[in-house]
């Protein structure tokens, strides 16, 4: 079935790739519409998988994730015009050189081909994905999970309904509705429709994508990112990032997990930052020296430093110095965002150098590694692998290039 | 054992992400002179797998492949020194914008850290790729073929004894040499050190790697090339073009395996380019209407015009015009390199537009696609995906980025 679904999304690919900017954002705008007119009709299906979900006894966490209002759907109808009015990167000519025997050759972005995504239970992923691609010409092959199916169900066909009057070729935008783990394999293995494939979602999701995939995959999610407070830095500054990067939206994975903090002020500075995180009862698991400074810290085990907590807890280590903190960032980060308070110019430039990290800070909250903050608009996820993408994914993140080559005879 | 080589590497990546100019450079010079200091060292090593490989009845191609020369040890030393003078793409800082909050965020490119490459009998390979690699500040795993064990260990033992005097870290340069096909899966599947793996060679290993692979893969290689002669075309052209993406290399990837021609100008034309072929002695599986023009032509099957012969082979096939030819290559590509030859202004900008594939040419050779001819100065191969990096790879495909953020206390 997928092998069906992915020929037509190929064919359409290449129809998407040559669209006028007029089409494309006459679909998009279409599809806004669309959105907001049938909002009855999407609360209708909407209930259907909250009640099921209930009924099998779900969390109440993941029914408000699951959930859609009025007003939800009005926001993503907003999203899909902040996306139509983004700028289109497709198309654009990155540079063009003469070669000494007279061949011109250019680089040109283009769009990626096809795209498939699988995703969990929040609905609005659907609409963002599914536009995101489109607005960068490319097709989509959508796999959400089975607690959603009725909400992603009435989301794509209303979609589809506005972006073939709209003039967009059939197979543009695609749902895989049979939600067995069967399909999502099958998505995976889909290399000779696939371009990428992108995974949004959770660790076990993530780390099956990459164990099973044969498509091209880009690796989104875990972090366990790090303030490290430098010897020189302000302290209230430094409360005040810690406070925000770990109190502000815990369950992000820009969120702040872990604390290392200069021997040499642990001892005046540790009290003041956990009196700063007592009203949000934040969980401290310290090393030994945060332990004795600390009463009130548990004994963090190895275990701890690896952790991406995603929950009101923060493992807390005193270092000897920079070293020990980029070592110790560099061995138990995921990559994905690590910031320094300090006020010292070299201590800045050697974090900046020495952290393998997608997003490096010095004296700001790691909660900004995020498509908006960073000024693109929008954001597919944010990528923790280095191949083709690294951090947020905006839409040039869902280009690629052709070589474009004007000759007159040239021969080798 | 590969978990240890992994470690080894990742530790290493981090030395080397801040080498500096000097140390690189002094290292890739040392590598240079130590390849033309120890020629006799490594022309008996070489000798080893040639004899091995002739006592079990190797063909003659294969060993060509295989041997090495004085001459051709001094050609890997030059390619050194070549690779060393290019400018250095890591730390270039690719932009920097200020946010409305204060926030600097700047793009940074930066080694992509551990780089596998898998790769068959061709000893050279293990100097090139090694040198692409430690240019760019990553740490490399090569794991070549079982034909050139003793080639590629003496060639990575002479180069690591130069690069470990000139102040590189240990683990930057390192050999797979149990040659099993177990270590292959092995080092396929060590996501956990290996930021991507280059497969170099032939269908087989590269399906296999993608197939097997959970680190990122750069997929290299295969190529279906059309030649389309279009109907305003100077035929003249047309046949220099033709011969010269046949004939002047058969077996690498960007040479032409079809040739796709207007039906309103096949019966005047055909019959002067296959004699232009002639000397070559080219054979022509030929579509139902180039059989009708050509009595020589074969009939072709389906499966000719999927085909890569890497062969003094050529599949020809007369079609109505533009339209299906774009179609028909779209089809029956590989998405390498497709060259049109016209002297129409909007059927080579059509071409241009639709044609999906790394490299396509207007009125040139489809030999062209290289990173030499590029102006790239040395390549790693020739990406046939679209993430990362697609056509020929340069330096810059072995980067990443990395976001570097300069804040004065932001919180979010």
């Amino acid at each position: 079935m997928l092998t069906e679904m992915g020929k037509l999304a190929k064919k359409a690919s290449l129809t998407l790739a040559n669209l006028s900017a007029e089409t494309k954002s006459a679909g998009l705008l279409a599809v806004a519409e669309a959105l907001k007119a049938n909002t009855d009709r999407i609360l209708a299906e909407n209930k259907k998988d909250v009640d099921a979900f209930l009924a099998r006894g779900g969390s109440s966490a993941m029914v408000d994730r699951l959930t859609l209002t009025k007003e939800r759907i009005c926001d993503m109808a907003d999203g899909v015009l902040k996306v139509n009015a983004l700028p289109d990167p497709v198309g654009e000519v990155l540079g063009m050189t003469k070669r000494p025997n007279g061949l011109v050759i250019g680089t040109k972005r283009v769009p990626l081909g096809v795209i498939g995504i699988i995703y969990e239970a929040r609905p609005n992923v659907t609409v963002d994905a599914a536009v995101l691609c489109l607005k960068t010409a490319n097709a989509c092959i959508l796999r959400g999970g089975s607690e959603a199916i009725c909400s992603n169900s009435v989301l794509v066909d209303i979609m589809n309904e506005a972006l073939t009057k709209a003039g967009f070729p059939e197979g543009s935008l695609q749902l895989v509705r049979d939600t067995s783990r069967e399909t999502a394999k099958e998505l995976m293995r889909l290399s000779d429709y696939l371009d990428v494939l992108i995974p949004r979602g959770g660790k076990g999701l993530i780390s099956a994508v990459v164990e099973n995939a044969s498509v091209p995959v880009i690796e989104t999610g875990t972090g366990n990112c790090h303030i490290y407070i430098e010897k020189t830095a302000d302290t209230v500054m430094a409360r005040d990032i810690l406070v925000n990067a770990k109190t502000s939206r815990p369950s992000v994975c820009n969120a702040a997990e872990s604390l290392l903090i200069d021997a040499c002020i642990a001892e005046a500075t540790l009290p003041m930052l956990a009196e700063a995180l007592r009203p949000f009862s934040v969980e401290i698991r310290g090393c030994e020296k945060t332990c004795e400074i600390l009463p009130e810290a548990k004994k963090a085990s190895d275990e701890d430093f690896y952790t991406e907590y995603n929950d009101y807890i923060l493992s807390v280590k005193v270092v000897d110095g920079l070293t020990e903190a980029i070592s110790h960032i560099n061995e138990h980060g995921t990559g994905h965002s690590e910031a320094i308070v300090t006020s010292d110019y070299a201590a800045a430039n050697r974090f900046l150098d020495e952290i393998d990290a997608a997003a490096v800070y010095v004296n700001a909250s790691t909660r900004f590694t995020d498509g908006n903050e960073f000024g693109y608009g929008a954001e597919i996820g944010i990528s923790t692998q280095k191949l083709h993408a690294r951090g947020p994914m905006g839409l040039t993140a869902l280009t690629s290039t052709k070589h474009i080559i004007y000759g007159n005879g040239q021969i080798r």
